[in-house]
């Protein structure tokens, strides 16, 4: 089972996250754990590029977050589905469709085509959207990167497009909502996997 | 103006580059060298990666190499030629067809959407191919990096992939014989545009 984790910073993505893996290694499963971008070496130097280099021209952009995540694929998650073990990932091609086409208006058939030629294909077996005001979400953080200092029109655009990715694929996506109590969110995770 | 030099390592793009340059500027023209992967502190930490960092997939290679050519193209390359500049530019576009679509065997219908997507449509107006024998251009080279250290049939697919190209359009291309005196190459560019 491979499932992803998309929403907002501040959503408790990587705390779901880890919750959801302790709970299914408790049951025996063999479980890795991930994230976008910057999973291994390769990914933490594209990773330091994209939050903390200077800025860049957002088809750049898209192409950092299409190079971490080929590889990815490739050398992390591909091997351990292999191995028979269950991928939660925090963050999948889903963000950069809503980040890259939706709020930074790239051509949405092209960041398709990339995606799937960066993933070869490999789509979640289900998508979790921990969906959050952005007013909430950003006063959650304690300090923020590049991303997180855009203006709130921006973060309104990201929780825009993530809803429209979920209605768009209902079978893969699960919305919950991340203002409620961290305990419940895990509980409805686990309840559907 | 906007010219590029393509070509293997070894074929003497870069020295030809700059004599070009340096006669152009004596009469009197505003030119501005540049080169791909690489160009300012954005493509120095990508040239970094894909020249000495670990061996990748050949799609995160293709993607940085798209990362460094979109930033490079709209910070570097179209902003001199708006101001009336010539550019002349060590490798570009045909260079990624070459090496991830014909050599690594990428889907090139993938990787000439990706250039147009990169460049955002921009060609060159003139491209030299330094043609020249594999094993040449490899005795020429003082120092090797992790592309030039592949085996001889990889520099063979290069040469063959460039000829192709410059075969579908002969307009743009001019091949010149690299072996031949470095000053009879630089005076055939010379009195081509």
């Amino acid at each position: 089972m491979f499932i992803t984790f998309e929403g907002p910073e501040g959503a408790g993505k990587s705390t779901a996250l880890r919750a959801v893996a302790e709970r299914l290694r408790e049951a025996g499963r063999a479980v890795l754990t991930t994230r976008e971008p910057g999973a291994g070496e390769f990914g933490g130097r594209i990773r330091e590029i994209l939050l903390h280099g200077d800025e860049m021209p957002a088809e750049s952009e898209l192409f950092l977050f299409l190079a971490d995540r080929a590889s990815h694929v490739r050398r992390v998650i591909r091997p351990a589905l292999e191995r028979g073990e269950w991928v939660l990932c925090d963050r999948y091609a889903d963000s950069t469709l809503v980040y890259q086409a939706y709020v930074r208006r790239l051509d949405a058939d092209f960041v398709r085509r990339a995606n799937r030629f960066a993933t070869g294909g490999l789509v979640p077996d289900r998508t979790f959207l921990l969906d959050l005001d952005p007013e909430i979400g950003l006063a959650r953080l304690t300090s923020r990167d590049r991303l997180d200092a855009q203006p709130i029109e921006f973060h309104r655009a990201v929780r825009a497009g993530f809803l429209n990715l979920a209605s768009e694929e209902p079978h893969r996506w699960r919305i919950l909502d991340a203002s409620s109590d961290p305990k419940i969110v895990i509980e409805a995770i686990l309840n559907e996997i």
